[in-house]
């Protein structure tokens, strides 16, 4: 054995481009399931160091440096000028298919309602350039049953057409996708997740369920459209394609912009994927989110599909002060909020699950009922007829600017009070089931629609109080003359306390609540009832809806709760791992035992009697080396294999020369990780939890006095979370509270998606 | 040697309460510099652990329960309220005194201005209550000289007791402080930094400083006085007393409230704290900020010490889009930021390298000399001579909102253009003077002042531009009638840009930013030209100015920035550490052992010849267990000293009655740590250095094939980023590029002011 000391080999030595394509590729098809950041961050720093030593003084040597350091910024830039023309495209689609059901333009079909009257309203306040189906067949304008019908139709049509693309073409386009995005961010891999078909076939899919009225919503696929644009942009630059945890910081600053443009929050975008998606967010991440987010609502706003020159969505500016008494009604749709979200949750999950169970085979039939039906209800009342947007917009804005339907009636008050109660449940109703049909869909606006209808009924109830009781206690704090209430606000609170509760957002939501609506005196309101939304979710013991949508689907995630396991490592790894000798193995034996195992990866000891750790290699090195040596090298069955670098070179410029492989004998020292994180098997399972999850590498060698005991993988701990009966969320659990949260899951983590190797198997 | 499987003792034991305050006792005075983040998280679960056991199903229990639970959170409440009255009676004290140097109030000396004038001014738009010095002394009112004297005379004596105040009871309060909070956040401990005297000297201070007239903000000392808060009111409570990882997670929080009073913006404060101060910050933590600024947020609004009753200190609610070849202008703010910000920063370590050397011995005489030459020079610029918050607010506001001093005649450009530029210069000079005198001192609200007059007279000369050549091509996007520069945006941007270039902030300055005004329409064009102010500034090298600070006092601070050291982690560890031996030391060879050296603790090895790792025990809890010993069991000088628990109880709640001495033998098994951090030698520098930020323990042993090999600590890695020619805060630095950045600087980080420890003691 050399004494480490002597050798100061460094710690992964750069390999050719070649190699490292093959290699990755081998990885792909071997179904790697988990990112090991440790090792792809060394890689990276070996390949800078290797690119200083290729560097000199001629001027295509700056070139490629200045191209080198600023690559990442080039991706960021072209990555959220892609998502900002992309989520324009889907806008203006989206408006043109909601209005091509109404009518139809006579002086361009290409031209939605809104470009055909441009300037071109007749003095009844119509527009003769736009007409309603009836009359382009020839029947009557007014013909309210005949456009109702096409009406459907066309709804039934869009919605059925999203369904079979989904289904023929991207399965994996189906659904939000913030489950999948957050196991993604957090370091597994799940294969074709974000490829091109499926960035195609979501953008369109996305403007035909959207325009065919469902509750559904297009935040959450515009989230997961960013993804695809940030893994499509960034592939052909080698920088990422063979450096998956570079490849999610790309990602986490994609994600930050696909929410940027769905709600026209550029940092409210970088605080949800900083709060809600991205397990690592280093500082750099930050400042790239940061400007992706920027360049994505830029261009989104240079394209201005909405002609309003703004970005934001439902301008509202409140200027009446707030009351402290006030407080009561905050946290009541605080509890509003939470209640809400915890029954979405809990009743969408069992939809899911019956879908999962009985309707699989008939996912287009299943959108078609859905949508017809939601379209029939939805016509009988006037808060869910129209666009969710606009109808948010009507909740959201004062009496003084301007009445809805009656909103702001003194004699409606009890019509509108039942109109919205309605409004609340159905939709809420509509949700539970449409969200998670195999159509892209988003929970946001949905769930912000509902809560703005509950919450201008408590502002339209509260008011009325005070119109009839104004010197009552409770409103001792109002000026002894004019308004006191303001319903607009409560909407504008409720919207935010529904979102709240589905997704347990807080600091982005705050952010979000006020760049959509610029409510910016209403801060602290907004931040009361987002507390209590908070406080009360957790009562009921969920997460938000995308962990439980990660529970459901079984996706691999170590999410950054806190947990007690109680046992040592010990308890939890897998013991006497299958190894490699450092010397004197045979080439015929270690190919018999890589046909004979699934094992990712192997521990490397000196000896089986001392089992001295020393080093790691995964199954793929393994199998590219020796593949690569029976092909140059002529590498015969019974040849020798080390593990150790004998002869290593002095400069590493020469490195491509060394040649490591004689027909009679094999050296993997250039493939095996020499210093694979290890600890004492007495090490606390929660601090080896925190390994994972903020060092993030594959395994954990487990090693006592010198001598390898057992190994560790990201699953291992996932399977412990699952099993262990006091590995729970909560902080304060006793120990005789012993059924975790997830009984009716599967224990052991499955994935009825495609993933990338993660199919239980036992090791990596 | 047992096998660690059949043992499976807990990583941690509980010890009893009086044990533990004992040890921490020690280890205060034993000036423990560097908190263990893993040790003390493992305590806390041990802790909890064993509450577990001692509960039953009483009431009793049930409430200590409940108390237990919420702790964390009744201790943030009560953070957050105290910070929110502290920073309202400071609001206030600075008003009175302000006011107290131009008059007094007849009917009240304990009125302000404002206070006493309150619906009390006569028909000349003058208030009879309120008398300038020169008629309570019998001259006229308008004897301007005498009460310029009187004002500069005030305004000396202010400064001159807040710095004999500083200088006498709590040298810790001068300065910002956010350097040594960053420190303190990242896990070291600087011993009476956040102690009582300070929180009373500074806040008394702050006012008086900020009154005086010096070009100083109140933000920095603000955060400074809220981590006083958050650890005076968290020491009593024994779950933050014994365990500084868990009191870091309150300083979090009262940090991102200090921010929050401060600029009267909450969501700001958290993104503050998370961006710019915490080293660690768990989804835990954000939600614990997020309350505590709700919290003291809300408690200063009830004190409403302005009573305007609103938050935003400089409503403006621009209405006017913005046009994208503005963007030019944008960029040039930024520019000017990121300049500004690169010579402030340059200029400011410089003076106080200078001070530190030469001024050391007078500091109340530099503070007083200061503050009568501002006072002098600012007099004669009307956008220097009144406070600065008032002169922002003018400068920020649009002109139909009214005019000031002419800002926005026409006829007035050329002055105003002067007046303004010598007010960017003037201040910026006083800036670089004022900010690191020995009395409380920000840097936030100057910048943002010179920022706000630098970009009022862009804003100008661009709307005089477009008033001159209104068919410009540059032009082209303005409608062709009215107005199309609004000069008060560009002030906006401009404070924006300037504190970003000090501060190197990005989405916590945007957020503040807009929380601050209100401009939510201009999120973009704040966005642009905080990047770009980034980016410029990024090219000038130097960090914000806390990280300067950090370097030139020499705290200790691993900072989240990528560092590049080549090397693997052999090259930087403390070769041949000093061990103890698992068996057969004798009591008295441990005790000279402990008189020989300085070490902070000693690795556990089974013998000298196999150095093997049995564990690792620090000096305070040795000495500790010895002395408990001595006492309680008589224990002689020759004993036999064991440190593995030979004979563990069965269950954990008899432990108490565990006697693990007798007089020939110690067992010190209860105070060995089992399970430290161990990693390869041959680990790259750069891995271990994440294992200290993300994980944060005290020391990481280094072991190869089962033998301890060395051992390295926090101090290791930070005299490696110094002294490593390649270690750069940069990704891309060529190999050539080797002079690190603060040659300048004790290549040895050692500081002047006393740190727990910090004196180069050679381990831990």
């Amino acid at each position: 054995m050399s004494s480490p000391n002597e050798t100061h080999s460094p710690p992964n030595l750069p390999r050719t481009a070649e190699d490292e394509s093959a290699i990755r590729q081998i990885s792909r098809y071997e179904d790697f399931s988990t990112v090991d950041w440790i090792e792809d961050t060394e890689r990276e720093r070996a390949r800078i160091r290797y690119l200083y030593t290729t560097w000199d003084r001629s001027w295509r040597s700056l070139c490629w440096r200045i191209y080198e350091a600023g690559q990442t910024w080039w991706v960021v830039l072209l990555v959220g000028l892609l998502i900002g023309v992309n989520a324009a495209i889907i806008s203006i689609a989206t408006e043109w298919l909601s209005d091509i059901k109404l009518g139809y333009c006579t002086t361009g079909w290409w031209l939605n309602e809104k470009f055909c009257c441009w300037e071109n309203w007749n003095i009844h306040g119509s527009c003769p350039d736009w007409q309603p189906w009836s009359a382009v067949v020839g029947l009557s304008r007014e013909n309210l049953l005949f456009n109702w019908i096409v009406y459907v139709g066309f709804a039934g049509l869009f919605a059925v057409s999203c369904a079979f693309l989904v289904q023929e073409y991207a399965p994996f386009s189906a659904g939000s996708g913030i489950a999948e995005i957050k196991s993604i961010l957090s370091g597994f891999i799940i294969k074709g997740f974000l490829g091109g078909w499926t960035l195609l076939i979501k953008s369109v899919g996305l403007a035909l369920a959207v325009s065919s009225g469902l509750s559904i919503g297009k935040e959450g696929p515009s989230v997961h459209v960013a993804c695809c644009i940030g893994n499509v942009v960034s592939r052909p630059f080698s920088k990422f394609r063979y450096n998956r945890a570079k490849q999610r910081e790309i990602l986490s600053a994609a994600s930050a912009a696909g929410v940027a443009v769905a709600f026209a929050s550029p940092i409210g975008g970088v605080l949800f994927s900083l709060e809600e998606l991205s397990s690592q967010f280093p500082l750099k991440t930050l400042w790239r989110s940061f400007f992706c987010a920027l360049i994505a609502t830029v261009s989104l706003q240079a394209f201005n599909p909405f002609r309003t020159g703004k970005l934001v969505m439902f301008q509202a500016s409140y200027d009446k002060d707030w009351h402290f008494f006030e407080v009561i009604f905050y946290i009541l749709l605080g509890i509003f909020g939470g209640v809400y979200g915890a029954l979405v949750i809990k009743f969408n999950v069992r939809v899911a699950a019956f879908r999962k169970k009985y309707l699989k085979a008939h996912p287009i039939g299943e959108v078609a009922v859905l949508t017809v039906s939601t379209a029939i209800v939805c016509y009988l009342n006037i808060f869910l007829r129209n666009d969710m947007s606009e109808i948010m917009s009507y909740l959201l804005r004062e009496c003084k600017d301007g009445d809805y339907s009656g909103l702001c009636r003194v004699d409606y008050v009890p019509r509108m009070t039942w109109l919205l109660l309605m409004a609340t449940v159905v939709r809420s109703v509509f949700t539970v089931f449409s969200y998670g049909t195999r159509v892209p869909c988003g929970i946001f606006v949905p769930s912000m629609a509902i809560g703005a209808t509950f919450g201008r009924m408590l502002g339209i109830l509260v008011q009325s109080l005070h119109r009839m009781r104004p010197h009552a206690l409770l409103f001792s704090g109002c000026p002894t003359d004019g308004p006191c209430i303001e319903p607009a606000i409560y909407a504008f609170l409720g919207a935010g306390a529904a979102l709240g509760g589905v997704t347990k957002m807080t600091v982005s939501l705050v952010v979000i609540m006020f760049e959509l609506t610029g409510a910016l005196n209403y801060i602290v309101p907004t931040m009361i009832t987002v507390m209590v939304t908070k406080v009360v979710g957790d009562l009921f013991g969920t997460g938000g809806i995308a962990d439980q949508y990660i529970k459901l689907y079984g996706l691999p995630f170590l999410d950054k709760e806190e947990h007690l396991f109680n046992v040592p490592v010990s308890n939890i790894m897998i013991q006497e791992p299958t190894v490699l000798t450092a010397h004197g193995m045979r080439l015929h034996s270690i190919e018999a035992l890589l046909r004979g195992t699934t094992y990712k990866g192997f521990p490397i000891v000196d000896s089986l009697a001392e089992m001295h750790i020393y080093g790691f290699i995964t199954r793929a090195e393994l199998q590219y080396a020796i593949d690569k040596a029976k092909q140059q090298h002529g590498v015969q069955e019974d040849a020798q294999c080390f593990f150790q670098i004998h002869n290593l070179p002095s400069s590493m410029s020469n490195l491509a020369d060394y040649t490591y492989s004689s027909p009679s004998s094999i050296d993997f020292g250039l493939w095996v990780n020499q210093s694979p994180l290890t600890v004492d098997p007495r090490q606390s399972s929660e601090t080896v939890l925190e390994i994972f999850k903020k060092l993030g590498p594959r395994m954990v060698l487990v090693e006592h006095e010198g001598r390898l005991l057992g190994l560790v993988t990201r699953k291992d701990i996932l399977r412990a979370l699952h099993y262990s009966p006091t590995a729970s969320r909560q902080d304060y659990v006793p120990l005789e509270d012993t059924p975790p949260q997830n009984v009716n899951l599967a224990p052991h983590p499955q994935v009825d998606v495609e993933l990338d190797s993660f199919h239980g198997s036992p090791s990596i």
